[in-house]
């Protein structure tokens, strides 16, 4: 595995990154794609929205259970985005704003600044939203609102 | 990087995968997570859609620029789901069926039997489809339809 390219990201510490419920993250940032790499760009710009898989690099060593930001009771790690991991993958739905060149102008970055990447794919298609179920994430937020 | 477990899939070679245009990904299989993992999978099977974080295996090599299944024109990899890819790492959004201990019995496989699982993430929302603009692909799909 290696980066293809480099997140630009207004945050620069975990701390800065809207975490739990209801988290916005209409942050704006900058993929930049290495040059070697360029090429593999070619008509991106007329996708609107991106799959972006990248390192926790700053994430040392993994947990199986842990407490998310959103809920007081421990979850496995296939079911939260902790950064602690087995394999420390990050996984960004983020909108295409604009391409110039190797860099691609992005909302919705919830990665820091530096974070290697390690693929870029389109967002092709939705699972419809009545048709998810979020299990203990819906179920913690209902017992915040009560 | 390390295998976290296995996909069980119908599939033993890739042109038995559907492709192109309105391939439908109904396929079963199962991912068979490693017992030493097993933990991680807590409270996993209260979410219906999941994605699969996992590795083309098979594929060697890559290329910037290729031609996808449903074009007769070249695109940058990064707008396309080629397997040839500076880093081998596949996508799949699946549904949970049902979960057997460290079993998650899954609609959706694309991947071949025997692929290597990086990592499960909750899928947790979608942008509406009236939001997404697909480029190349859309623009091939009209020209097959004219």
């Amino acid at each position: 595995m290696q980066p293809i390219g480099f997140v630009r990201s207004p945050y620069s510490e975990t701390s800065q990154i809207p975490k739990g419920c209801g988290a916005k993250h209409d942050a704006e940032g900058v993929l930049e794609i290495l040059p070697e790499f360029e090429q593999g760009l070619q008509d991106i710009e007329g996708f609107s929205h991106l799959f972006v898989i990248w390192t926790f690099h700053k994430a040392e060593g993994f947990a199986l259970l842990g407490k998310p930001p959103t809920d007081d009771r421990a979850h496995g790690v296939f079911a939260t985005r902790s950064p602690y991991r087995p394999n420390p993958i990050g996984l960004t739905v983020v909108q295409l704003i604009r391409r110039e060149g190797s860099s691609l102008h992005v909302r919705g970055v919830d990665m820091l600044e530096g974070t290697p990447i390690l693929d870029i794919k389109p967002y092709l298609s939705s699972i419809p939203e009545e048709r998810l179920k979020r299990g203990w994430l819906d179920e913690a937020e209902q017992r915040k609102l009560k």
